[in-house]
């Protein structure tokens, strides 16, 4: 196993163990034995556990960040684009479970030194959605919105799923993802849309 | 200072506490601290620190339950208690601070006891949300949607707040709530709706 596998391991290991047990309940003991090494041999991948917190954060916003820029050289339309949010944000629940808690909820607890990298990515998603908001309204798809605002409505309707969604619910994460963005779209549409769903 | 009056106040210096230095990182040391009371006085009204948390949950959601129940008897419309719901939340992000994150964060770490209860009012107020979406679908101002799945992205756009709202911030809650409503009455219309905001 190469060292940036292993390294890959002891996170996600690491996003679980702090999503069951809580952030503050899990020591580098807890971590090692999950993952099968020393503790020794742990302190040489990381540091000590907010090192590892911030790996967590840094791999899950990394990841918004490029399935986004990647997208945007595609040239989509802003309501494809914000459905293409959506979705990113909603499939995240499933695949990096994990990970979603504790990037919400442990965001403080990050080492000082890696706060201000964080928070500016954390900004410019954020201003991602609110600029296809933004061109949007330019273009005549959307009404005239506080753009930002109506970005913290996007991000709360999904966010707030990794308080509820289960794996094991009857919808997958695409399906909430398009149900949502259908109220969302049309909530601040310019004209009114057909039925496109219901 | 009565008994209640007294509880009362530990209660609210212990979410204060709780959301500045984190549940796990706070002591009944530093909550006896906080009041000004020795910790064997505070030992008189609460048996631990997880007997606060769950009386912080329990302040948390009377408040919203009661309000809406209130409500309830005005006879308003669907929309119109949408709305209220929506308000109810905004506010408690400026007049209970303290309470929203713990309430949002830390109810795995109620006592065992306390759970089925405290689960109980949670599906409660959240029923009655998806209960007015179904009325209102019912009495044709809504369009056909998943009730449950549409009170979910309400709360979303609202609960979320407590990772963003600042009381210093531009809006005050009633004004962010209302954009909010118009955002999701918009989405979920039946028919279109004329320009409210903008």
């Amino acid at each position: 196993m190469s060292l940036d596998d292993r390294r890959a391991e002891i996170i996600t290991s690491a996003a679980e163990l702090f999503d069951r047990m809580g952030y503050s309940n899990t020591t580098m003991d807890d971590i090692g034995r999950t993952v099968g090494i020393a503790k020794p041999t742990l302190y040489h991948y990381f540091s000590g556990k907010d090192q590892i917190l911030a790996s967590i954060h840094e791999e899950f916003i990394d990841l918004l960040l490029e399935k986004n820029e990647r997208r945007q050289q595609a040239g989509l339309a802003p309501e494809q684009r914000l459905l293409e949010v959506m979705v990113d944000i909603m499939e995240l629940m499933e695949t990096h479970r994990g990970h979603v808690r504790v990037f919400f909820e442990h965001h403080r607890e990050l080492p000082e030194a890696d706060q201000p990298a964080m928070r500016d990515k954390r900004d410019r998603y954020e201003a991602a959605v609110a600029h296809a908001i933004k061109q949007g309204t330019a273009d005549g798809t959307f009404r005239d919105t506080d753009p930002r605002l109506a970005a913290l409505a996007l991000f709360g309707m999904c966010n707030w799923a990794y308080q509820w969604y289960q794996a094991s619910g009857p919808l997958r994460p695409r399906e909430i993802a398009y149900q949502f963005w259908d109220i969302f779209v049309r909530g601040i549409a310019a004209h009114p849309r057909g039925q496109t769903a219901g």
